[in-house]
């Protein structure tokens, strides 16, 4: 297993592997958020995949020729395609080509704008799975009241089912991923359910209620137990554990509902003078808020449990929506993350099947503690 | 079974039976409530369940002694009791009481405030299911682009499970109260899942995605298909059809955004001075987008699938959401939804099997057409 080097944001020695193609707005979105996350972080490097007649002409309109190298890939994965072909026939596309390079060592951390299925396919294929994970999973940064601005949701989609152990796995890895991602020393861990009483839920929910209690020690959590949905924005937890048809429908149920009444905010502003007016002399206020709700700049759900980070940027992200998700995958690749969540998990996986089936458990370790 | 009758609002035909204990604000806020409703519907006529002791000086100093006949009952059903304990002992309670009324027809629908897992119990026990359905909802009015402002959702938590049968029966009876509760003569239907791609999602929904198309031409509904978390404050779709487990998450999901939207609003508007005038100017149009999108407004889950309308107002509600709530209560009262309700249900309950078995389908019947 590889350790945690000495790579440090700002020495130079961190490299990104970035698909330029798949996004809805194309290359041209990506480099310009490139740009973007290069101006705050000159001595990063970055391994741009996609078609270099395309990118050449962008990236030395952005001055940016030092820091990104390009790596040829003709083809591209659409949003169409499905995951199953582009495992199949995918081998010249962007995507693999940019996991490929985590894969080889040639980079930290991938960045795709491209489809989700397809990307968690090729990652699965290509980067194998942690030991004690048998399903990875999509985690997500969620606006909320708690200190850090942010929870941690998961999983948002990757799979839509989830057993017991799979529940325990997101624990352990959402709690790293808020340790390491947030600087959360201690997350407190929930587990989403239709009610705070022990009585309600599913079966299976009900196991991992016990389970996921059991290995908080050792997993270097606080484990409060079940959550509803009014929580994912409460200041009452950090981490948040679903399986991921939940955790879809909630993350897209929670944006479109932002969005309306956003939306609304924006239609009474404008629905007489005097308001209009009004909005005018608030319009600092309201463009402050509307940058702390602004879901592009906590753009990127991260894949939890593969051998390697591999961060995925929403479909339609602008510059802004890029160079967050890049300046997110630069952290990550600074601390070590991919390693640390490795270690924490191997250790506790064994554990797992002790908390299961009822066995000892020994003292807290810290492999990833910071 | 009963019929339609020529009970219509304005005529005082119509009694509601309101339990007045349970909800967190206590007796007093229901009781303002029913001042607020019966202003606007004084041919009302309300059977008020709970201690008469309590009530009688309340319903003195609001005036309404005319339209309100108190139903003494002792007993109170807590948030905390558990549903089971409540069917075994709450015979006395006023919950039981006002449950009661309207299963002898002594009222045409029941709003409670109260504890919603022993209001369904208890329900379910007094007054029957009906034909054709197994497991009753709850169904939510959501905020939406939608032309009527809402869209429908539901199974909104009455049981965290749901087969593809049950995900029927919610198609017809979710696209009945549409009909009859917003006036929408042929509701669009939707099925809540991870994707709109037919080959997305759990087993279940690709086995209801097909019954629940066939069966559309008889349930009087359109099936647009599979619909997103997105979807539900959207425009495209009118009824939103899922388990409770999911649809309880994804309400309680929506507040608690919504609330984190208006709240930090809220924040900046007295961030600066300058802010705050601005507000103050657009102080007008600001009250009207609280009113649009306050969640008191729409409040109250109907209990669909049993043989009586019972409405479930939030536990915190005020008396703006009492009164809400006893105003839906009235309009489906009024037309006989209840009765228009079991009447499609058990047309299409038969012809459910033959969906499910593949059978034909006979033209299409107009049950409760308005």
């Amino acid at each position: 297993m590889t350790t945690p080097s000495d790579r440090r944001p700002g020495t130079g020695d961190i490299v990104l592997s970035v698909d330029a193609m798949g996004g809805d707005k194309g290359p041209a979105a990506v480099v310009a958020g490139l740009k973007l996350f290069l101006d705050g972080e000159p001595d990063a490097r970055v391994l741009l995949h996609g078609r270099a007649a395309e990118l050449e002409p962008e990236i030395a309109r952005r001055g940016i020729g030092g820091a990104v190298t390009i790596v040829d890939a003709a083809e591209v994965v659409s949003m169409d395609d499905k995951p199953a072909q582009v495992m199949r026939r995918g081998k010249g596309t962007s995507m693999w080509s940019a996991i490929d390079a985590v894969r080889d060592g040639r980079a930290q951390a991938c960045v795709s704008c491209g489809n989700t299925g397809a990307l968690m396919a090729v990652s699965m294929l290509r980067l194998r799975k942690l030991d004690g994970v048998d399903r990875p999973a999509i985690a997500a940064l969620w606006p909320s009241r708690s200190p850090a601005g942010f929870n941690v949701v998961l999983d948002m989609g990757a799979d839509i089912r989830a057993d017991e152990q799979d529940l325990l796995a997101y624990a352990l890895m959402g709690a790293s991923y808020a340790r390491n991602g947030l600087g959360i020393e201690r997350p407190r861990v929930g587990l989403l359910n239709v009610g705070t009483e022990e009585h309600k839920g599913r079966a299976e929910l009900k196991v991992a209620h016990e389970i996921i209690g059991r290995v908080a020690p050792k997993g270097g959590y606080d484990y409060i137990g079940f959550v509803e949905g009014s929580d994912l924005p409460s200041d009452r937890v950090d981490v948040i554990v679903t399986d991921g048809f939940t955790g879809n429908v909630a993350l897209k149920t929670g944006e479109g509902t932002a969005r309306l009444v956003i939306d609304q905010l924006r239609a009474a502003l404008t629905s007489t003078p005097l308001a209009a007016a009004g909005a005018f002399l608030a319009r600092g206020a309201l463009r402050r808020l509307q940058e702390r709700i602004d879901p592009r700049r906590v753009n990127g759900g991260v894949f939890l449990g593969l051998a390697g980070t591999v961060i995925k940027s929403h479909g339609s992200s602008d510059e802004t929506g890029v160079a967050a998700a890049l300046g997110l995958a630069y952290r990550l690749a600074g601390l070590g993350f991919a390693e640390r969540l490795a270690a924490r998990v191997a250790s506790a996986a064994a554990l797992a099947q002790d908390a299961a089936s009822g066995g000892p458990m020994p003292p807290q370790g810290d492999e990833d503690a910071r």
